[in-house]
């Protein structure tokens, strides 16, 4: 980009742009949603993520069906990051002529699939003819009053915890590029469908943002190391991981070594796993934990502790601290 | 578009996969806006727009700051096309390249002048590097309850009317594509601004839909022809236009000469007016406009009538009566 113009520049001149606060806004720009209220009995969350073939997407081993699934899960992710529910969904789509009206009618078909299977709607949305494909969906959704997790709210001494598996989808990718591999049958198909047709964590996200221990929440798009300094960032404080404490999938692990790639990497910077990283208040992790293990089937590991000062941290199994901060934003070249 | 498939075809497509009805939602896919409820005393309007380079838009003569406001008029064009107030503005936007910073930061002081004028707030976004411009913008609107109007509710015998006059941006674009010219200081300045910087009619569409008066409504972004055709085909009537009635602007006309062109295709097809098309119970005209001269400086012009039947018919100056029903989808090649 002349005049250089990185996609973070951009996102900063657009943040300037936008004002704070207004009569009905309980939140601007600057988290997984904007937050609005009508009435005193509910809050509306409102996310929008474009994605653009070649940069988000790769159509040569993405199938169509589930491209559509996961360009809406991306912002289902967004509202089970505050903890709301997805309730109406719109798309914006930029077709070019290449397109064939199967491959579209099998996206579609994806769109709608997921859609129904969270009780939502399609509602609204635009279409085009253009020369690059472009899918941009816009999601609201909704949540009572004070069920909203925001990134700030972390304060020292409060454990970070995040759900499910890490480096799946960042390991699904490379295997997908190295090796055009079939998707459905080979022993590669846990970490390519982590890839493919990842699950927003929409129920997990409610029941923590209703538990009352959980303090701040963001979904993991870019990669924890990111996503947590932005945490880390709007609460004013500073997060160390313990890497021995980052929950491996074995078959992440084995598909690591085969690929020759660093498996904290993955780990840590890899991005779009879909996951959540949450801070929970110090003292109420058994509480948490017991509540979690009754009431959902998502695994949640604690990772690492907040603290005073800025920036994430790792503490490596050899011993050595080192910062993470923000590095993910150089490998994923979005933002969401 | 291989397969045959137009953009019409497009917009079907998803349009099937659109469950049409559910709880809190008052009106899904197929008007200018989707309606959604919550509680008693408010109704939500959401509607959203992609604009692609070189298709909606050519960054040759459109100044940015210009192009940052039109993106977003049009969408409060869609909001002002049910009776709503714009409220909260989304922009997603695909940068290549080749956009310059000092572009791009006009383009965004454009967008916060509008949103800004109609106190409204830019509350989020997404911004992605492409290999094309595209700009996605979705805004959210409100209303009182009852105070919406839908393309459905036209009878026999109302009569239609429409704000402003018609054809001017279309001869403003003619002049712009043919000449390259001036913006600022030229004797067509009136109908270049009406191209590069519309206004969309929120206080009047608002005034309307208080009125009592008005039984459908919509915004004219394709073209009159194109845009009473959607009235008629979700009110399930037919519309006659008289050409006589039809609202010129002395300057269109002397640019249609100029040009060389056919100032009621103009009027009809050419489209990017924003202007609002409404049809009044037969017997109310004169309240309807007593009330709208006592309220507004907007102009509104009766320009035909309501039939049993369906399709858009001109009743031309020379006494031939000719079906101009969706003729504007094949000028424009964009759908709103």
């Amino acid at each position: 980009m002349s005049g250089n113009l990185s996609e973070y520049d951009i996102i900063q001149l657009v943040q300037k742009q936008a004002r704070g606060q207004g009569p009905n806004l309980e939140k601007g720009i600057g988290d997984d949603c904007a937050v609005f209220s009508s009435g005193k009995h509910e809050s509306w969350l409102i996310t929008t993520d474009i994605l653009v073939d070649s940069i988000h997407f790769d159509k040569s081993f993405h199938p169509p069906q589930l491209l559509g699934r996961k360009c809406v899960a991306v912002s289902f992710s967004d509202i089970a990051a505050m903890g709301g529910e997805p309730r109406f969904v719109l798309l914006a789509i930029s077709v070019p002529a290449h397109i064939s009206s199967s491959w579209l009618t099998s996206f579609l078909e994806g769109v709608t699939e997921i859609v129904e299977e969270h009780d939502c709607l399609l509602i609204g949305g635009d279409t085009v003819q253009s020369k690059e494909l472009t899918i941009t969906i816009t999601v609201l959704g909704n949540s009572g009053p004070g069920e909203i997790l925001f990134r700030s709210g972390a304060c020292e001494h409060d454990t970070v915890y995040v759900s499910g598996f890490l480096g799946d989808s960042g390991a699904g990718l490379k295997l997908l590029q190295n090796y055009l591999t079939d998707h459905k049958s080979n022993r590669w198909s846990e970490l390519i469908q982590a890839h493919l047709n990842p699950t927003p964590q929409v129920s997990l996200g409610k029941l923590l943002a209703q538990s009352g221990c959980v303090t701040s929440m963001q979904d993991i798009s870019d990669g924890l190391a990111t996503d947590l300094s932005h945490i880390c960032k709007e609460s004013g404080v500073s997060a160390l991981l313990t890497e021995s404490l980052l929950p491996k999938n074995p078959l992440m692990l084995q598909a690591a070594d085969h690929l020759k790639l660093n498996s904290i990497d993955l780990q840590l910077f890899s991005g779009e796993d879909y996951q959540l990283v949450f801070t929970v208040q110090h003292g109420r992790e058994n509480e948490l934990e017991s509540m979690i293990n009754m009431n959902s089937s998502q695994s949640i590991s604690a990772v690492g502790k907040i603290q005073k000062g800025s920036g994430v941290y790792l503490q490596q199994e050899k011993g050595k601290r080192v910062e993470v901060t923000f590095k993910g934003y150089e490998h994923t070249m979005q933002h969401r």
